[in-house]
């Protein structure tokens, strides 16, 4: 994530949820996330870090056509290649402004990436994305993101989906501790997460089963149920 | 912040903004975000780096009472402390839990905190949030981690408050960049951010001019106002 606007407060951030579930789809999990300045070198290092330590990084914000957008300098950087005009995205903007006043400076500056990329389609707003390497640097606008996100879709290599099981009871959460601690320990492959709430005047807790085996996770949250139950709970399948 | 449901994308994260929001009020600039997974290693990672790199660092979520909560011990490992049950947090949660069934070994949980390590007043539910040198663990639930910022208003040393004047048009973002470029680059002390919408069937942004300086921040968003109504778009003060 890139951008002063997130880390000034200004822009409530869409993109790491709508990110990480569409990766949870593609059989990917996301692993970290890091949000940096519109700073060559923040942005950088943080991408360094990310794309040596895990299979595919993704950046999103930062490819416009304003003095701010730096990304693919810094990523060009990170890299120690050159900038250079994409012709394939300087000839999708010239037939995308075509009708808008033509290219200018600014425009032009969105057909820039660095040496060797590959492209990824934006069905929505003309700029497209750039892929270089394990990298994929996408829009910074949410919507303009999942159009990128959906272009990609079924061409990483994932592994299999991790598939969540939800159920919800107004019980404390520190009162069933213990219940999901054991359960979690039980099991090999799945984990279990705790997200208490209060609501209609009442403490509770959504208690999550994550795995990558469906029936497993299934079977755990069933018996999460049963000793929620057997301790006095009320338990709604699929969360309160 | 420390969560699986934040990677998972089962739970849209509030607290970078609130954080943002309030550090600006404290004369605090966020420079850096960290999300990472429910494991000590990649917590404590983040939390040395963070701790190390900048004068405070602050964690949200991890800190309540169940098996995933493992913020504390994390925090301690990165710092080389033991862990210890800080006597006043057990008392608060026995006075708060003694008509709730009392203390048991989940809400016991809540007590602990790296040796060394001073209490955040907590006013919304008990469990009080943790500081220990320039680290402050606080909730991962937004209006709990709110009712702990409340408390640490006015006691961390800032500069002055980071100033925002907004300014909108529906100007296409391509078409302005180079008045904001120029803008930027003509005066020491700002820093201005675009941000294209699309709405009411138009294309349009808001350009944001940061300052710590307010009158300058102010004299520089009339300017560009008055370039890019100049090239012939209606500007709406404060954004559209």
């Amino acid at each position: 994530m890139i951008g002063d606007e997130i880390l000034s407060g200004r822009t409530q951030d869409r993109n790491i949820g709508q990110l990480a579930r569409w990766l949870n789809v593609q059989g990917i999990r996301l692993k970290e996330v890091r949000v940096v300045p519109d700073e060559i070198e923040a942005i950088g290092d943080a991408v360094n870090h990310l794309r040596t330590s895990y299979d595919y990084a993704f950046t999103t914000g930062g490819i416009g056509p304003t003095h701010d957008d730096i990304t693919v300098d810094a990523v060009a950087s990170a890299l120690g290649v050159p900038v250079m005009v994409h012709p394939d995205a300087r000839a999708i903007l010239e037939r995308y402004y075509a009708d808008k006043g033509g290219l200018n400076e600014g425009r032009l500056r969105m057909a820039r990436a660095p040496e060797g990329a590959e492209l990824i389609p934006n069905p929505v707003s003309g700029a497209p994305g750039i892929r270089i390497g394990n990298i994929f640097l996408m829009a910074g606008v949410p919507h303009i993101t999942a159009g990128m996100l959906e272009g990609l879709t079924g061409t990483l290599e994932g592994g299999r989906p991790l598939v969540s099981v939800t159920i919800g009871a107004f019980a404390p959460e520190s009162e069933v501790a213990e219940i999901l601690r054991s359960a979690e320990k039980a099991n090999e492959g799945i984990a279990i997460g705790s997200y208490p709430f209060f609501k209609e005047g009442r403490v509770g807790g959504n208690f999550v089963v994550r795995s990558e085996d469906e029936a497993l996770a299934r079977s755990v949250a069933d018996g999460l149920a049963r000793d929620i139950e057997a301790a006095g709970y009320a338990v709604t399948d699929g969360g309160l």
